[in-house]
């Protein structure tokens, strides 16, 4: 039966501490929730981040989009998905996530991300974004836009509206 | 820690009784096995019964590579990964398998996911095929293709020499 | 020999009068230098608009890049590639062009095709943009952003800096 | 005005003297007729051959589409297409085409855009195929396929059944 999936977007290396903490924290917190975590897959930044606060869940399932043959896995992804597209597959990330967080606003592939997913009319969560990148991206989602500053209420948004 | 994925490519429209009943009894092996099984992900032909299949063991996952935001999943995969780059997603199911199991030869699409395959250096295992398949791809797999006529057939090359 | 490339993104349905304009204009420019033009290459908005402008010269060459092979493509593309990959072809607009310039801020699909090329390291061109947008955009891409009010400052800022 | 695009997909490396041959006649008069030349653009093998002799004729204009961003293109090519999805760019390079020629059947690269192109509904056509590749894809290709023994031929079946 189809499984719930939970993607989360984020930097790798420019990622910052605030991002990490909260990357480890909604990881665990969406793995409790029995949904599946879908992220870039990369061994940096909130992508290794979120798949290792999952993995503290005994059972939970992570998912990692691959850009390339050559990328390396985090350790804490268990379905490794290569795509060899590199940017083009920030597409399938978001076509494939009932619902993207996007956790923190930096770093042009995560905004790609966002954009792509409101063009595909997914529910987008920014969770610890700054206030330009809130307004920016409230104003082009028309509504689809939710904020969260923590991890759970990120988790509460998708319990109440969105699973 | 990443899990060990077989892929398992065949036709839709097109599979014969054979094709079905292998890729039905495949489906089972490899989830006993404790293996992922990716498919096409579609609700018809190879890609309906292997799932199928695999859903008959507890613990069993399945991943389907959906061609299409309008591609109808198969309601026995547990993971739906959405592309929609329709057969250009044929290159992500082969990059993503460890190896890829043909279940019949028929139909375009299940070629160029075996030439992918053998491209990209993944092992090949022809299961059910017709002489002039096999005759063929041997030629061109240089030793990168394998012959099964049964399911336990492919599942013994799988645990003996690939995984 | 290998040819300039300059990619115009922009609104199909959304855009406005002004982009509509904008893109006309551009159009015929980048065409009276001898660049060749690259777009999404559909029958609307933005892409009709520079399809169109690019046509009123002379030897111009068009490049349409579409997305799906139902898409309707302009009259006014000469060299149609259709990728089938929808808004993951995003990615091949911004990588195959030189420079790529964004006729207004209209829509996820164009901030994603700014982002993805901020991403790949090409220089963009904001023409006609909002105050957010501009201010957004250099933010993100720490130089790589340049700022236009009109077509012909466009030009002269790949004329003298990129071209 | 939409121009009539000719793929023609072969060999890198392997390609042999015969196909190089092939490739540089049959680009030669593809430009004579004025229609485009398509092909997967890198700088050798029937890719480097079939741009060569297309650009023997003044006005043509030939198309590459990479497979990655470090791809070195031919430098008989005008306008390069950076896909940066590697093997998946096939189905562009068949999608894109209104018709395919496979210039030698050498090499899982090229079965895969045959088969890709069969499956696309394209017309195919073989160049200089073995006996075995023949059987193979007429088969699979239910009348799609066509055979010609040298260019001429092949420009003669498109100039009378397909342009």
């Amino acid at each position: 039966m189809r499984r719930f999936i939970v993607g989360v977007m984020g930097a790798g290396q420019s990622a910052d501490a605030n991002d990490i903490d909260n990357a480890y924290e909604l990881g665990r917190l969406i793995a409790q929730e029995g949904w599946i975590l879908l992220s870039g897959g990369r061994d940096i930044g909130v992508m290794e981040a979120v798949n290792q606060g999952a993995k503290e869940i005994a059972g939970s399932i992570t998912l990692g989009i691959l850009p390339s043959v050559d990328s390396k896995p985090s350790p804490f992804v268990d379905i490794v998905i290569i795509t060899d597209m590199h940017n083009a597959r920030n597409n399938i990330n978001v076509l494939s996530s009932d619902v993207v967080v996007a956790c923190g606003c930096k770093g042009a592939g995560t905004v790609s991300e966002i954009a792509l997913a409101l063009k595909a009319g997914k529910p987008v969560i920014l969770l610890g974004a700054d206030t330009a990148s809130i307004t920016f991206f409230q104003k082009l989602g028309n509504g689809a836009v939710r904020i969260a500053e923590k991890p759970g209420q990120a988790i509460d948004i998708i319990k109440n509206d969105l699973a």
